[in-house]
Formats: C-alpha cells, sequence, structure tokens
C-alpha cells in the first residue's frame, strides 16, 4: 500500500470520488478497507459489518448527492467507510476514541451524518421523516435508508414500510443482506429471505424482458394496457407479490453488493423512479479480510488492544458470570427459560443455549416481543430470564409495565451494560433503566456489586413471585466481598464486616452506592482514608423495594449520606432517597451523586466514569468538597 | 326478546354452547349482541369491536377449550361476548363500572382470561409463549391469537409472526379482518389487505382442490411427493406468496366471520394441522347495530349516559382545545405538521387533517415509527406535533430517548388524557409519562390546568429549539384563569391574582399541582378555607426544567409545601422537589401526593381521583392530616 499512489489521500468528500474510474474504484475500496481493518484493531470497534459495505457506500455517494440527499445508516456501526468518504479520513485515527470520532453516525459531526442512529430498525423512519418533510417544503432530494436484514426483524422498520407503503414517496430503501445481525439472523423474516434469493436467477429473464417492453413505442392507449398487464402477469409470477411489494414498495434484487458496477447502475435507475423501492443487496460480512469473512460474528465488534497492565488475576466480565450461572441453574430447575433480543453471545447465553436448546428463545432485534413473550411463558409457569442491554430495554417500557409487572408475573430481566458502556457512546449507554424500572409497580430492582452477587441475585430472584430486574456493568467482576451475606429484601449490606452495625454506627458519613461502582468505591475509600475521612459504604443492592425503615435508621446513625449511582439524575435512587429522609425526618444531609441530566458520548469505562464524576477521584472529591460545605452551616 | 325463552340465561361456561345447534346459536348470537348493546349504552364501553365478534367468539368457544386452550384477545376491547360467555352473563351489568367487571380481559377476573390486554398488538407474543411453555412443559394445549387488522399495523404484531415462523409451533392467528383501526385503516398493510381479500374467488377453487387432493390415497411415497408438489405449485400460484406464508405460516381465508358454522368447520381442521396458521377472518365491525355498521368509528367507544347535572356552561375538552389550536395555528405556521398512530379522532387532529391534508400524517399504530419520523421530520426543519395518549407514548419511551432527545430536535408531544382515564382500567391510566419523560435529558415537559394554558403553551412549545411534551388530562378544560400570565421558562404561575408575591408570601402551606389536578386543587381550596387553613396554590406549569432558585424561594417563604401530582409516586415530581428541598436547605416542610406505586382498575375519573386521595376532599384532608403531624414535632 505504501508504495502505491494513494487514491484516498485525495478524497476529501464524496465529490471527490465521482470522477474515478471503476478500476480506481476497486483500488479506493481496497484502501478504505485497509484504514477500517487497521483502525479497529487499534481502536476497537465494528469490523465485519464495516467490511461488508464498501462498495456500497462508494456507489451511494457517487449517485447521490449527500448532504443534500439523505443517507441513513440503520444501527449506524457499518459506517465507517462513509465517513472517510466524507471528510473524516484523518479524523478516523480517533475512531471511539474520547474526544475523537463516534463509531456511529453524529449530527454533530458532520452535515453528512444527517441522523444519527445507534439503536436498530430506526432508519426507514428517519428516511421516510426526511422526504415527507422535503415534499412538504417543496424540495426534491433522495432519501436512502440503509438497512440490514437484522434490523428489519426489528416491528419498528416493518411499521415504517408499511407507513411508507401508504404515502407513495420516492423513499430508496437498500437491504443490505448478509444473512447475519449480530448473531446469525433468525425468525420466519430470515428464511424468507433467503428464498427470495434463490429468485436471482428469474433476474436476468425480468432485464431483457423489460429492455425489450422499453423498446415497444408506447403509440397509444391500448398497447400500452396491454403491455402493463402483461408487466402485471410476469411480474406475479416472477418477482411480485413479495413482502416489500405487498407493503406498496417496488423491488429489485438481489444484486451484488461488492460489484461498484452493477450497485451504480441500479442506483441510477432507481433513483428516476419517483416510487418507494427496496433493492435488495447481497454482501457479505468481514467482505476482504478473510478470519472475518470465515467467523463475521467474531470479528462483529472488537475491543481496543489491551493496554499493557501489571499482574494479577484477571477477573471474569459479569456478561460471563451470568452465562455461567445460568448453565448451573438450568440443570436444577426444569422451569428455567432463557431469552434474548439478538443478543446470545453479547450477554453470554451461548453456553446456556447449547446446554438447552429447547429453553433458549432468540427472537431476533424485537425487544418488545422478547418482553411479552416472556411474560406468557411466566404466566405458563415457566421461569424466564430476559437477557437484554440496558440501552435496548427502552425498546420494551411499555411491555414492561403493561404485560409484565402489571400481571405482576415472574419475569427476571438480566440487565447487561448498565451504565457506562465503553465505545459506542451516546446512544449505547445503559443510563436510564434506574429510572425506568423505579416508575413502575411491582417492581424489583438489584444492583450486583460483584460476581458472585449476581449469582446470588439470580438465584433469588427466580423464586420471586413477580418481575425483577438485575443490572450489571459491562466490566469485570470485581471479587466478592459479602456475597455471603444473604440478601433481605429491600436491605444492601455493608463493605466490609468491620464496619459497625447500622444503628450504632459513629462514623459521619455513609456512602450507598448502586453495585457496578464497586471498583470506584473501593478506591474512593483509600482516598478518603489518605484525607482521614471516616466514612461507612453501603452496597445498596436493592433500588427497589426498600427497606425504608432499615434505610432510614442509617441515615440517622449518619451526619452525611452519599448516594452514589450509575444512572441519570432525574427518577434516580439519588431523589427517591432524598423524598425518603425528608418524609422520615431523617438527620443526615444528603449528597447525590449520578450521571445528571445529560447524553455521554464516547469514551472507555474509566473516562466515561471520570467525565461523571463517578470515578474513585470523583466521589472522594465530592465527598470531601461537600464535608466543607456542611461544617460551614 | 323477553317473550321468548332466553338461551343465554342457561349458558354458565363454554361448555353450555358445545351442544347448542347452529340454529340455536344464532338466536344466541342475537341475544349477546342485545346484551352488549344495552349495557354499553348505560355503560359505556367499545360497541363496533365487540358486537363485530360475536360468531367469532361462539365458534372458538365450541371448538377450543377454555381455559385450558388460551384464546388471547388482542387490545382485548372485542372480549365482551368472550366474558358473557365464561360465567360473567350475570356480572356483565356492571361493564366498566368501578369495582364491576372490566372492558378488557383481566387475569384476576377469569381463569379464561388467560392474559391480559389493552395496547394493541400483544396477542401473537402472548400466544406464542404459552404454546412455548406448553411444549417445553410437555402439554398438548393450544393457543389462539385474535388479531384486528388494525393490531396488525403494530410492530410487535410484525416481531412475534416473524418469531413464531421461526419456532414452527402450531400456533392460531385469527386475523379479525374489519378494515378499522380505531380510525379507518392506513398504511401499505391495509391496501394488502384489500387485495388478499380479493383472492377470495380462488377459495372455492382451492377447497375443490384440496378435496381431491384428500381422496386420493397416499400409498407409496412417490405419488405422495408428487401431490405435495402439485399442490404446492396451486398454493404458489393462488394462494401463498403471501406475507404471511413468507414468514412461515399456513394462510386460510378469508372466511366469511359471521358463519358459525364456516368458521368451526376451519377452526377444527386448522387444529388438526399442528402448524403455525393464520386464519382471514373478514368481520363487519357494529354488525346487527345498523347505526354501528353505517359509522363504525363513531360508535368505537361510546361514554356513558350522562348522568343528571345542575346547569352551567359545559367547557370544551382538553382534546378539542387541542385539535383547535392546530387548526389556528396550522395557518399561520407553515411548518407545522400534525402526526398521530391511529388515535386521529381521539386526539382530536381530525379538524387539522381536513384543513391540511398534506401536512398530517397517521401511521396506524406505530408509536414507535411516529417518533422517529417526527425527529425526522424536525430534523428537516419542520414543526411536528406527534398527538399520542400518555399510556400508548409508553410504546415510544427509547425513540423519544434515542431519536428525538438525544438529538435534542423540536418536536412536540402533545399528550392526551395523561393521569387518570375514566372506564378502560389498568392498562390505559396516564399515570407513568411524568416518570419517563423527566428522566430524558432535553425535554422540556409542561402540564396545562386549562385549555387557554394549553393553547399558550403549544404556541410556545412550537417556538422552542428542543422537544417539549405537554401532558393534560381526558377532561373538559376548566375555565381560565392565569393564561394572560406569560409562560416564564421553569416557573409555574399562582392560582389567585391575590396571592401575595413569591418571596414575601407570609402563608404557611403552598400547594404546588400539576395542571390536570386544577379542579381538585379548586375543591380542595374552598375545604382548606372552611377549615381555616391558609394556603396558596401554585400551578407548576413546568415539571421540568424548573427554575431552582425559584422554587427553592417559594418553598423558604413557606412553613409547608405539598406537591400533588397525578402520576406515581416513584420518579414523579415530588421526589424531585424532595430533592431540591434538601439540596437548596429549603425551610419549607415537603408533603408529597401523588399516584402511588400501584396500579389504578377501571372508575371514572372522579372515583380513580378519589381513590389516590388527589380529589378536592383527599387533597384537603391530608394536608390537614400533615398539618397536625408538624404542629406535633
Amino acid at each position: 500500500m505504501n508504495e502505491k499512489e494513494s487514491l484516498l489521500e485525495h478524497i476529501n468528500g464524496p465529490r471527490d470520488i465521482k470522477n474515478l474510474s471503476f478500476s480506481e474504484l476497486k483500488a479506493l475500496a481496497a484502501e478504505i478497507r485497509h484504514l477500517i481493518y487497521s483502525t479497529v484493531n487499534r481502536n476497537g470497534g465494528h469490523l465485519s459489518s464495516n467490511l461488508g459495505v464498501v462498495e456500497l457506500t462508494i456507489a451511494l455517494h457517487r449517485v447521490f448527492n449527500s448532504p443534500e440527499d439523505k443517507i441513513i445508516w440503520d444501527v449506524g456501526h457499518q459506517c465507517y467507510a462513509h465517513k472517510i468518504l466524507t471528510g473524516r479520513r484523518d479524523s478516523f485515527s480517533s475512531l471511539r476514541l474520547a474526544g475523537g470520532i463516534s463509531g456511529f453516525p453524529n449530527r454533530n459531526e458532520s452535515l453528512h451524518d444527517s441522523f444519527g442512529t445507534g439503536h436498530a430498525s430506526t432508519s426507514v423512519s428517519a428516511a421516510l421523516g426526511f422526504l415527507a418533510g422535503e415534499r412538504i417544503s417543496g424540495g426534491k432530494s433522495h432519501a436512502i435508508a440503509v438497512l440490514g436484514d437484522g434490523a428489519l426483524t426489528g416491528g419498528m422498520a416493518y411499521e415504517a414500510l408499511s407507513h411508507a407503503g401508504q404515502l407513495g414517496l420516492p423513499l430508496i430503501v437498500v437491504l443490505n443482506d448478509n444473512r447475519m445481525a449480530i448473531s446469525p439472523n433468525v425468525g420466519g423474516l430470515s428464511k424468507y429471505l433467503s428464498r427470495l434469493s434463490m429468485k436471482a436467477k428469474y433476474q436476468n429473464f425480468r432485464r431483457s424482458f423489460d429492455a425489450a417492453v422499453k423498446k415497444i413505442p408506447a403509440a397509444g392507449e391500448h398497447i400500452f394496457n396491454g403491455i402493463t398487464r402483461l408487466k402485471r402477469a410476469v411480474k406475479a409470477v416472477f418477482y411480485t407479490d413479495n413482502f416489500f411489494v405487498d407493503l406498496g414498495f417496488e423491488y429489485v434484487g438481489p444484486i451484488n453488493g461488492h460489484s461498484i458496477e452493477h450497485l451504480e447502475a441500479v442506483l441510477c435507475d432507481v433513483q428516476k423512479l419517483n416510487l418507494p423501492v427496496v433493492i435488495h443487496v447481497l454482501t457479505q460480512k468481514g467482505k476482504g479480510y478473510e478470519p472475518a469473512e470465515r467467523d463475521p460474528s467474531a470479528f462483529h465488534a472488537l475491543s481496543p488492544s489491551p493496554p499493557q497492565t501489571p499482574g494479577g488475576a484477571k477477573c471474569e466480565s459479569f456478561t460471563r458470570v451470568l452465562g455461567g450461572a445460568m448453565v448451573e441453574l438450568g440443570a436444577k430447575e426444569p422451569r428455567l427459560t432463557a431469552l434474548t433480543a439478538a443478543m446470545e453471545h453479547g450477554t453470554g447465553l451461548t453456553g446456556f443455549r447449547k446446554a438447552y436448546p429447547e429453553r433458549f428463545f432468540d427472537a431476533g432485534i424485537a425487544e418488545g416481543h422478547v418482553v411479552t413473550f416472556a411474560a406468557a411463558l411466566a404466566a405458563r409457569g415457566l421461569r424466564p430470564v430476559a437477557a437484554v442491554y440496558s440501552t435496548f430495554l427502552q425498546r420494551a417500557v411499555d411491555q414492561i409495565i403493561h404485560d409484565v409487572a402489571l400481571q405482576n408475573l415472574p419475569v427476571v430481566f438480566a440487565i447487561d451494560r448498565a451504565g457506562f458502556v465503553p465505545g459506542d457512546g451516546e446512544t449505547h449507554q445503559g443510563l436510564f433503566d434506574i429510572s425506568l424500572l423505579r416508575a413502575i409497580p411491582n417492581m424489583t430492582l438489584l444492583s450486583p456489586a460483584s460476581g458472585e452477587e449476581l449469582k446470588t441475585m439470580l438465584d433469588w430472584a427466580l423464586r420471586l413471585n413477580g418481575p425483577c430486574a438485575i443490572r450489571y456493568p459491562k466490566t469485570s467482576s470485581t471479587p466478592s466481598f459479602a456475597a455471603e451475606t444473604p440478601l433481605e429484601l429491600g436491605r444492601g449490606v455493608f463493605l466490609t464486616a468491620e464496619t459497625a452495625e447500622p444503628n450504632t454506627a459513629k462514623a459521619g458519613v455513609l456512602v450507598a452506592f448502586t453495585g457496578g461502582l464497586y471498583p470506584s468505591i473501593q478506591r474512593a475509600a483509600e482516598l478518603l482514608r489518605e484525607k482521614n475521612i471516616q466514612a461507612d459504604f453501603y452496597n445498596l443492592r436493592f433500588l427497589k423495594p426498600v427497606d425504608e425503615d432499615y434505610l432510614a435508621a442509617l441515615l440517622d446513625s449518619h451526619e452525611i449520606a452519599v448516594f452514589a449511582e450509575e444512572g441519570v439524575k432525574n427518577g434516580g435512587f439519588g431523589e427517591y432517597a432524598a423524598d425518603l429522609a425528608l418524609r422520615k425526618k431523617c438527620r443526615a444531609a444528603i449528597l447525590t451523586l449520578n450521571a445528571g441530566d445529560r447524553y455521554f458520548a464516547h469514551g472507555s469505562r474509566g473516562e466515561l466514569l471520570a467525565r461523571a464524576g463517578l470515578d474513585g477521584e470523583g466521589i472522594a472529591a465530592s465527598i470531601a468538597a461537600y464535608l466543607k460545605t456542611v461544617k460551614k452551616v
């Protein structure tokens, strides 16, 4: 690469690729792949999906004029080539680094990122909204949604396709069919797309037929009608009557998604069509990087190269602990079932799936359905555990309120990636689950501080007669400290055995925290000791319900109570604690530490905690500063 | 009816209809219709949908054995015949009355209500969950989802159908196609169903073909394969290649949904099929009641007969005020667009749709899509107002977090039916929106106390550079009191002009409230005056953001501050106020009044407010009681 002339270094915007030859574009694609691969290898990020759409991205930017035309990347984890081609080649080295460019489209970053994405299945709604707005405003620009077959399993995509069919606007939906969501695709839809692909052999016939029809002069109404009728009949047999056509779309495809020439020709045709159209493109995840081609799931998302760390046994991640506990419990409890929404690997359930395939369900990107499905399993007498990332559980709030909690059904939610999530940024932080779930009646919400505690909680939750959510962060679980202390409804546990009993505690400061902050708390404890600040550390365990008399007694036996939680301020545990302190007229002054009322851009977990003041240094500093203000009063 | 022998009075459970003749069943259907009509006319409730499914309900209970077999009614507003046939004929007179039977399936009410519904599109997920649980447990019972064509527009139904296709369990989906959601159906899907219905003429052919095939003895593998191939070919032309078949279902239909005999025959066949199947049933909303047949939308839901009320000008509902304001603003503001999700009439947008059809969008039951579509309209420079009921906005929490608020896009949410909603019960209360929306960064949340204030707020919100939600109850708007006081960011307004200025107020009690409680507050004010309790009444207006210095000053100038809000306690404004009072070290003792941490069964709005202690009497009594405890300290 270094020896040859670089084409990429001359590309400062989509305009610069418009005059390249197809052979130059092929070379450009190779350069882009190399840049993506080397950057992801260093910084972490999504690899397979990005390698799969290099040619598609080039073709889209050749035919359409971004940013006037809106190209919207569903999920957005396949936008790297788009970023590189739209003025971010040089800054691409800062991908996913704190202060660097985001791994997802972001309106604050570039005009070419016309709509931010992160969660699946939003692109059709967004592109349709742009187009509807364009029509109202009298504009003529295009809007293109690029949607994977995984994202197509999300019900929202279907809602949008149905609406688009109704409106009849010239929406362009590129269905990027790589036969994979995060994990290999599941569902009736997936089988359907395979069958659709097999119809490819009819495309040649269709093309020559269409060409022949075009040559016939549309002399009279009569001939035209005849042709139209004939075309319809042919379509009916060969390529109409598919899902998209049923919803009111024209359907083109499947097309080889790695042929820029072919893609460009089709996109040019489609641009003139003035009708809603689905272009079915077949791509290969990981294209051009052999290991990723072989096992795209393994190369879906890479973590950054691990920095040189001093020795010490590495702890298991909470995810692995959950996965292991599920396999163990599955043997004892035949009613245990596991569910996820295209997060089998990410939630650690692969072992469970292999051990108990008949009790494992992955419904694809379909959180709403999964939660109600789980509710029915529970109503039937089973013990479902729905494992979902915190950020994606936001998709199922109504189903939790309306199907699970209202009926007080014993569904366990294993909420992975709760709190700050490294790398992915604003769209993926798990900062809302505490507020959202606290609001829901009948819900129990737990927050383990160690892997051992997660296991204890899961076991406990499975014997509960109502819904229970267990939230834990994307990080390694710290060694157990008080896991042997049995769970008591509504009560937490002190950090060290030496800590005085609640009611007799003489220390001035109580620091209560949500489990995922345990490492921060350990560090804060060291720092406070250095400052000669005596403090008791209290692992809340229960964020709901709370043994209010017990907690009030703790607040009465301390001068100051600090509540540190990894979630937004509004509706969080801190506000609850303040309300409790007032209701119970507790003695302690209350300090709440949390993620505030804002979104957090990407960074490592440590950086994010520091940004929110929830690392050990931040917590210790806040407490020290607060002590000064309290003493002044 | 009175003259004849009643069949219905002998029906105490589904077993009792199994031995009736078809002519008796026809008479029974007429009796059921009569009971439904007369009850709804008196108590209020859903009419058209219930009249439409009488025969379908009878046929289902003839063929299947409830409660072992699970019949799940999507949305659930068509379950009246089901309730009447499953032991609730006599209690049916208490339909929707406080303490009486619910208008929706309810697990607490009967074993035959196997899964509670209320929100749309959950039935397929629930039925599939039951069936999956049945398989794991080794049972053989059936599960039937009865789903309207309206509910089929919800993405969750599609997620579930796709999953069902994957699992291949013998799920029975009855698609009750009445070509209506709450308002006439919209979307590509709707057109598709119409086309599907037109294929009915092929059904006769198909039936005779199937019958002929059945007669051929399946002697050898060879013949069988040949027949299978032939059947496939015929299916491919005539009735396969539809949406449901694409997802892995067998498809039967369309069938006349008012012929018990025909329905029963098909259900018997399908029961033996051991495959997922969709039965497409055509019914007529309002069947058997001529006015409802003519205009089913008008008879979708009836309010109870109005009680005799003393004279006095009736106020416009908040819904009508919103609708009128939208029409007015639409003339001045060409960027104003209105969106809803199958709630055009319910949210008062019919006038806007008629005046500005090109700026009105109804995407069907698809709240998630509607919100992201609105975000894109806003990103394109328009001013979208999404009008949705509070309870249904729960379906779009993630879209608000991820698409609207994260990008700080100026979408206005007109949240109708916020707070207590008369009649419909647990599933329809609007008690979560304050907690859910407060948690979301960039969100402004307003609560008008009168129609005038709603208009002022809408106007203000449309000039805001970020998302804004306005929540108002399903009730008539009380006359304006302080609408002329202009809106100030984060500040509320005192109830009467005579009230002293905030910082100089000498009164002991401040009663702050969310707008929908204004009538309760007026009554409480009277009662407190009678008890010689001096109080200032403060209409909060802004639930987020809050001018904290201003509110803190109010809390400092009063001995006691009461926060009354129509929403759940957890994450509500009361907890926020407690946190503020502690942070700002305010003088006032805080009392919070709210809907607690529970669900509320059906009742009138007045009854519900009283049940929560949020009617005038409840608020006054709580304040009086609190004053006593405070004075004791």
